[in-house]
């Protein structure tokens, strides 16, 4: 693999607690690995980065159960870290962009003042799939 | 890159609006690149390509909630193209096949002339795996 | 592609029975080609192969609808085979290796003794990620 094929693109779609935690952590370990990382926020994913709501209960997915929810509830109280920190974590000891996806942020009205300081810019899908080389994950 | 891993290969499981946008999204990116795309219906998908229901209302994932659909609704107002129209693009502009999965035909007890003429053919896993050479992207 | 990218990993985070079809059928697909595959279990696909309930019922997407749900029902009745069926054989033709993942382990307080007999082992994101060199599909 060259070194341009061994990047992970991260389509990032669904805004629950749960999916974007499994991103965070394929995220971190990728980027543990020396990998570059490329996060593209869509819909759900996008709001969900927002600065104003970034920390707050994104909810599971419905299939969780009460039963799920509760783990998920257990494990943060331990002191599992936050999806978003797993991913401010991946950006220190990696390389890994966070782009928003112009037309979703169209779609919510919002610009890039109004996400979290961790999303580094803005961009369209050509620019997405140009930079996407390497495997893509769309979650 | 050869040629042949050039291919973007997605999957399209769910049948929700919102994530037959996002994959529309990602044919069309691909298909202006000049990458093949092949697009293989599995399930929800395949039920929504359905000819006599590919236009009507196929709702959002639940995590929307009625912000979100709210935001969707007033984007279709704004004239977005609706995401079955993006694909029609997709297939002008670029080389886009889009195969229904014959187990998920069989499930539904429909045939391709209950699809919509987008629909290029039917096709099993065999032959899907043997073509998805490149990128696979499961939505 | 060299034998190592000839890979298909497949990172199962769903635990409901038309994704975990969905993904059987792939990785028999894959197996059937001669293409080693990887199946690594998070969340909510990680509970739903426990020895205890991998034959229950683990419902359906939200989006599938009485309608849906009434298909998947009809299919079952007329001998198809179970997901988890599916993957057994998957893995008597090919080279097929399921691990869980150590994270979700801790979530929901189970051991590898907790799992069915089709699950390897029990690895952490890094082990997941140095193996899953070739497509990566997330389900």
């Amino acid at each position: 693999m060259s070194d341009q094929d061994d990047s992970l693109s991260l389509v990032l779609f669904s805004g629950t607690d749960d999916k974007l935690n499994a991103a965070a952590i394929l995220a971190v370990g990728a980027a543990a690995m020396g990998r570059p990382v490329h996060v593209f926020l869509q819909y759900w994913a996008c709001d969900a980065f927002r600065a104003d709501r970034i920390e707050k209960d994104h909810g599971v997915s419905p299939e969780a159960g009460p039963e799920g929810a509760a783990a998920m509830a257990r494990m943060q109280e331990r002191g599992q870290l936050h999806w978003s920190e797993t991913l401010r974590q991946a950006k220190e000891i990696g390389q890994v962009d966070v782009q928003a996806c112009s037309l979703s942020m169209d779609l919510f009205e919002i610009t890039k003042d109004d996400m979290d300081p961790m999303v580094d810019g803005v961009e369209g899908i050509a620019a997405f799939m140009a930079s996407a080389t390497g495997q893509i994950v769309f979650v």
